[in-house]
């Protein structure tokens, strides 16, 4: 069982360029993050985008829908910025019926010291291997229902919604 | 629904003591840990031992899986050393029948700086979130069934027997 | 004898805010590093301000002069951004003669995990325990006399100009 | 001006053995440190031996003392395990009269997330720069002539002897 990975950007990636003071995104991180991790899982890694979840279109989210449509692999999981990762999660949702879909991301960019990174990549890959079809969002060392699901900004933390 | 965590010592938890050049325990990272990976699933953390896993007695052994049995959690984590880990998994398998027990560990320690213990806890944590009563080994992004795991001492990764 | 350390900001001391993901100032790391350091030298710590060199004003540079100037050291490190880090220097050497002053910086946040602050630090404080009275950048383990030092703004590192 | 760095092991340099579960040393990471530095100060670094410092024999300090008078280099700089670092400045010393020759080491291997290490390349690298002729030890940033220091072994500190 092969785990397709589609990379979208967010926090996940973003790294500081020492030139312009600024937090851009350069390339993915994770098959570094999964060395670290020593994953022995079998993962097909695609960047898709390499954006902020705040500047992501109605187009960005349909496009990620088509790649989980059409993906060979049943079992997704999607690095994204966690401003809108809600949004998209539903966007997947209402396109994507019998594959198990794992949203994750990132408060704190990896390349940071103290990032939240590592923990959710490792949670989101057990997640999409034991987990039923659907969309999910898995944060905070949880899993949500992609309609049952919100970030609270003030925390910056997800919750349920009711 | 809490996750009770017992934490036993093994590389996940070892420091350097740079007055005397070595190794040693002092007290567990977990609660650290979850902090870092803004964990909000709810926990009780309960050090049973701290110890490396080439000196774990049965009586260690036994031990745990008594805590395993008398704890009021259904699901429970295990922090361990990788060279005894699926010895300990046996013990308890032996003992404890409608509860999932997740064992997991580090290659290197957390407080080092590439340690992959914080990618094996999110896993863990994640996979006794969603996996059914049963005794599993989590390393390297997977589980496996207690009855079907062994450490290959030459690459450092866990493996199916068969 | 007492080092006197001004804190003005800059890279050195950014970090990263979670909820708005962006790059801010909260307080300086210096104790945090000289305590990694195992700093014993004494030294006394005093935020002037906390704010990027690129938006730092002429009032701001006198402030920091005059302060050079009053304080009861004779030799004194000041942490700054590295973008206007020469115009402070100048106007610094225009009012203090007598004292050994050493501006020092970083490239990349010290709370990132792959900063040079550390580095610098550790130079900035040797260099001001030994270079005779003058006001001097130390960056890349290297001093440059404040009127015969530019920063390459293309390759991100400090050069004689002539 | 070019510096020698001379490289001796020591907790500088020392590495944990995941698969042994063990420190150990494999190479230096002088290069890789003053790469985070961005230090632009010209060197030549040479590996002499790679040895904890309880273990370096009258031999292995001849040797040591030896390079240093044999170098072109009149500024050199040495890492050092700091157990005995005051015994390998007294040999050098006994030998090299017109050379600024800088001892320095670490209480936490680099490669662990909390070294002092960089602090003290740092340090030691703006040293070789300014002191004159001398044998010297360079740790918690300070420097120290070498018949004037003592490893404070109970609280891992360097201090003068009187």
């Amino acid at each position: 069982m092969t785990i397709r990975i589609y990379i979208t950007g967010g926090t996940f990636d973003k790294e500081y360029n020492e030139l312009k003071g600024e937090l851009y995104f350069k390339a993915t991180h994770l098959p570094e993050m999964l060395n670290l991790g020593r994953s022995r899982v079998s993962v097909d890694i695609e960047t898709l985008m390499m954006i902020d979840s705040l500047e992501m279109t109605d187009t960005n989210r349909e496009s990620i829908a088509r790649h989980c449509l059409s993906a060979k692999e049943n079992r997704i999981i999607i690095t994204h910025g966690t401003d809108t990762m809600v949004d998209t999660a539903r966007v997947i949702a209402g396109k994507v019926k019998d594959k198990t879909v794992i949203l994750t991301g990132a408060m704190i960019p990896y390349k940071f010291g103290s990032s939240d990174g590592l923990f959710n990549l490792g949670s989101a890959l057990a997640f999409v291997q034991t987990l039923p079809a659907g969309v999910y969002v898995a944060m905070n060392g949880r899993y949500f229902d992609w309609n049952n699901v919100q970030k609270n900004t003030t925390i910056g933390e997800f919750e349920e919604i009711r």
